[in-house]
């Protein structure tokens, strides 16, 4: 993610608290009060830019979203795309995710998604994988039991990392695709960087994966 | 793998019982007094004209290797690759992987290879493909305790499958490459048909699975 200097980002996430959870840890277990409607919650983990968390809120309406991205210079774009879209069910935690079981409890959250999470290609950076075992074992903590984690990238590497720490981890692998614009998969919601990536010709990887 | 009418291969492959098993049910339990050596036995299943058993026995003396191919016509190829090479921890079943559990007992298998298993495509011939669930179990059934499957294939959509197959039947993937050739493994030994399609440009797709 290009990182731009824009000093008014902190200002605009913090005046608008309607779509920005401005104190995630005190919502710890009353995510459900800060929605119109008690329904499940998915979690986006990386956000970005906000198009899939604010699409996929669109599409099903009756599945609260919550896209979660550390950097305010990126986050701001995302509040701009929940903005403009004026829904009642996606907000944006502006924190990080490392953080993860202070902001939710346990089977608090439906499902995870992870799209196109920086690679950190370097093996000394492993730990800083979205799906280094520590993340999965966060992931678990938060979700329902049975909980699924959806992951796209077009990082080959990452990718062949992922399966295996999931299935090291002791995660069943359900849905694999190694080109998911080229498979049967419907309803397929695009990211910034998955338009990006496929315009190049790049396959997409894709897995569900489930605790 | 295209087959040719050889009214001589019956008679070659049985006359040729210092390599082809004649009566692979009566080895049962008893494999290892066929090889000179004592030591670890392979098997490849579905494996064509021989060339990877041979030459993974070549690579690795320390290993008893045995393929297994149910066509005569193409079995009789893999038997000259073995009488040309003259080496004396490689062995042929000529006969059908389906009665697997026949052939070996428990624990007398240590680890079992797929090369380019024939893709069955169509839905309604998922139980023929040789990662489905009941072949798992035969491949479960002969192996040593926490035994392995190698497999590599250039087709796509079975990889896709037999990588749900197997995680869905609770095999743990330790080593998955989406792109073999261009991966830092190892010690490769092409197979005929690795060799055909690599030289088409397909990407050959690998995976360790553990029981
Ligand atoms: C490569 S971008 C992908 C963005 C978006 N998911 C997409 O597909 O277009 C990864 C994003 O994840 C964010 N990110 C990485 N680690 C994070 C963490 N621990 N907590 C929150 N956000 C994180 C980065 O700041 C970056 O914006
Ligand atoms: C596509 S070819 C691949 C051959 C070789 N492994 C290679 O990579 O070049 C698959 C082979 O598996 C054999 N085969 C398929 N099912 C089998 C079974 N149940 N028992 C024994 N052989 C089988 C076929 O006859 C064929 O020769």
């Amino acid at each position: 993610m290009r990182l731009r200097h824009k000093p008014w980002a902190r200002e605009k996430v913090d005046n608008n608290p309607q779509y920005v959870a401005a104190a995630p840890k005190e919502q710890k277990g009353k995510w459900k009060e800060l929605f119109e409607s008690d329904q499940p919650i998915h979690i986006e983990v990386g956000t970005g830019r906000g198009r899939f968390v604010t699409e996929m809120a669109r599409a099903n309406p009756h599945i609260n979203y919550i896209g979660i991205e550390k950097f305010t210079s990126v986050a701001v774009d995302a509040l701009d795309c929940m903005l403009e879209a004026n829904l009642p069910n996606v907000k944006l935690i502006n924190d990080d995710a490392n953080e993860l079981a202070d902001y939710f409890e346990k089977g608090e959250v439906d499902r995870v998604y992870l799209n196109f999470s920086d690679p950190w290609p370097k093996a000394r950076h492993e730990k800083r994988r979205l799906t280094y075992k520590t993340f999965l074992a966060s992931y678990e903590n938060v979700l329902v039991d049975n909980g699924e984690i959806h992951f796209k990238t077009d990082n080959r590497v990452l990718y062949e990392y992922s399966l295996v720490s999931m299935s090291q981890y002791g995660m069943k692998l359900k849905f694999i695709s190694l080109d998911l614009h080229k498979s049967d998969f419907e309803g397929n919601i695009m990211t910034e960087y998955e338009e990006k990536f496929s315009s190049k010709g790049n396959p997409i990887y894709r897995v569900e994966a489930q605790f």
